[in-house]
């Protein structure tokens, strides 16, 4: 390793003064966003690292910070850890990562093995909410360690979370359906008791409704987010005696295996049936047929998670802050839902 | 929760007794291959957990694993990740990851940071070999902690490691592209310096030799594994005065870039340029144009280093045992190389 970098060395770069530097990485409010983006960046370009034993000392932590997720083989996923790591490495955390699987025994057994590592904050996307799961992260609050939510909010006082706004999502999709002349929408659903797919659905509904089209039960299938899933979805849609012409997924993957079983069917997409998927799963764009679908912003989410902790954590009076940040989603819109200009 | 799993259910399940799914989960050498498998995938399925105090308070054990890949955001290391947690959870562990993003700073510093939570073994990809990385897994070493590599390893007296033949892989898939009749091949390779990568460069060379095709350098390109470096490879090769007419990269995703490059350019594949990936990444399948390329067997590659984990921390006499698993590729052919039948 060469020689370390200091703020002296990052202010040189940017021609500014080490103590703005400083200020910017440690998140004074006197700093402007602007700059502090441009401090952070460089910081990680030139490999900057906070004295990590100074702070320790200084502390008492351990400066590592644990994020759990439902799996990790999502881009959706990895790209908010990229986010979060972003915003935390050059502050001189460490980020140890977990998944759960959705498995709501691995997600408390994970809980009690980041506090034994004894981190000092935790970010999570939720698997489930019951009474074991609440139960954990009541025990992260009494530690008095930052919990700090993103995708999948539990409900729960004094904890903050970044989200994006998913009925608006939810409602863009099926209105953007609507649009290219769909008017027998079918909705690949999740596990409803989360909010992400409560809230996109209840979006579908009021796009529906907002168009006087009637809300059609067996259009409705609450399945995984999974290829698989998405192939059986679409087998059971085309046997209904009054198949859709527009799916709206809560899922890339889904979109995608519902695409795959359709094609399979000699049915033509975007002709006969518009999909659009949710996620902007990077797959969705390389297709030929590109998969339209909702851009969720996951680096700037995991940025923002990562900065709303780092708030708490120099919050040295232990004030409860509950911060609530919910980004606008983005319609992506390519060959899979697009109307012919004949049609 | 509900009740929870005994190794007295599981037993009940199988049809088998109490002491053989307890031989099975401590991997005993008198239960066979076939029924361990059967019994941890039951166990998995049962949501079966040994009890996590009674092994710590016998063994003094953390009963945490720490994982440490360059990137999460690729199917191949996710899919290493779910191996070693699915034959690691149902023996009681709970498995930590840590991306490097090939930073090799980052990576010295994870490594402080595993040994600091106390986890009781480190499976790791490494991203570079220099003095700093050596002495981090040296330091592994000296506190007697299992250190085992998958994929990308370094050579240590003492370290077991689980590898596929990359060297054969390159060999398979420069044949296979001689095969189509490609006589002008393109090489995408990554950092020489680490194992993989040259071995899939030396297999690539052998191929070429065997079929007195001359070696010409300028095909030879030493990228990043993304589609941005696949992009601009593709464009420095189609610059040549003899550009190529089969391209063999070491990564789906820069296959993928080169692809993109080489269709905008009106060019077509497979008939003009036939492309062989690696890894067996989803979208590869996934596309119209399927992309063909090597499997590597993740999955499995992670429950073998899981096992020899669990072989080596199971060995009280602490005996130094070197295990060096080296798994056989697969050559999957798909579209994009893939002669018309009137060529």
């Amino acid at each position: 390793m060469g020689k370390k970098t200091t703020i002296y060395d990052i202010a040189k770069r940017l021609n500014t003064t080490a103590s703005t530097v400083s200020r910017a990485l440690n998140n004074s409010p006197k700093i402007s966003k602007k700059t502090k983006d441009l401090v952070l960046e460089t910081a990680n370009k030139m490999n900057y690292q906070q004295n990590k034993l100074a702070l320790a000392l200084k502390s008492g932590k351990s400066n590592n910070v644990g994020v759990i997720v439902p799996r990790i083989d999502s881009n959706f996923f990895a790209s908010i850890i990229k986010g979060i790591e972003e915003n935390l490495y050059a502050h001189g955390y460490r980020v140890i990562i977990c998944q759960t699987q959705n498995n709501q025994n691995i997600e408390v057994e994970i809980i009690n093995t980041l506090l034994k590592a004894q981190v000092d904050g935790i970010l999570m996307s939720i698997s489930s909410i019951n009474l074991d799961t609440k139960n954990s992260f009541n025990r992260i609050l009494q530690k008095q360690i930052p919990l700090i939510f993103f995708d999948r909010k539990a409900n729960i006082k004094d904890v903050s979370s970044v989200t994006i706004n998913d009925f608006e999502a939810g409602y863009m999709a099926t209105k953007h359906l609507i649009n290219q002349g769909c008017k027998k929408i079918a909705h690949l659903s999740g596990n409803i008791l989360l909010d992400i797919f409560n809230n996109r659905f209840l979006g579908y509904k009021k796009a529906l409704e907002e168009e006087g089209i009637e809300f059609n039960k067996a259009y409705v299938l609450k399945i995984r987010s999974t290829v698989k899933d998405g192939q059986n979805a679409a087998k059971q849609l085309l046997k209904l005696r009054n198949p859709p012409n527009g799916i709206f997924s809560s899922s890339d993957y889904a979109a995608l295996g519902a695409i795959q079983e359709i094609k399979a069917n000699g049915i033509k997409i975007p002709g006969d049936i518009k999909v659009v998927g949710f996620a902007n799963e990077p797959f969705t764009k390389f297709m030929e047929l590109s998969i339209s679908t909702i851009d969720q912003s996951p680096v700037e989410m995991g940025k923002i998670a990562a900065n709303v902790f780092l708030q708490q954590s120099n919050n040295s009076e232990n004030t409860k802050i509950e911060k609530n940040v919910v980004l606008a989603p983005k319609l992506i819109i390519r060959k899979s839902s697009l109307k012919h200009p004949n049609e």
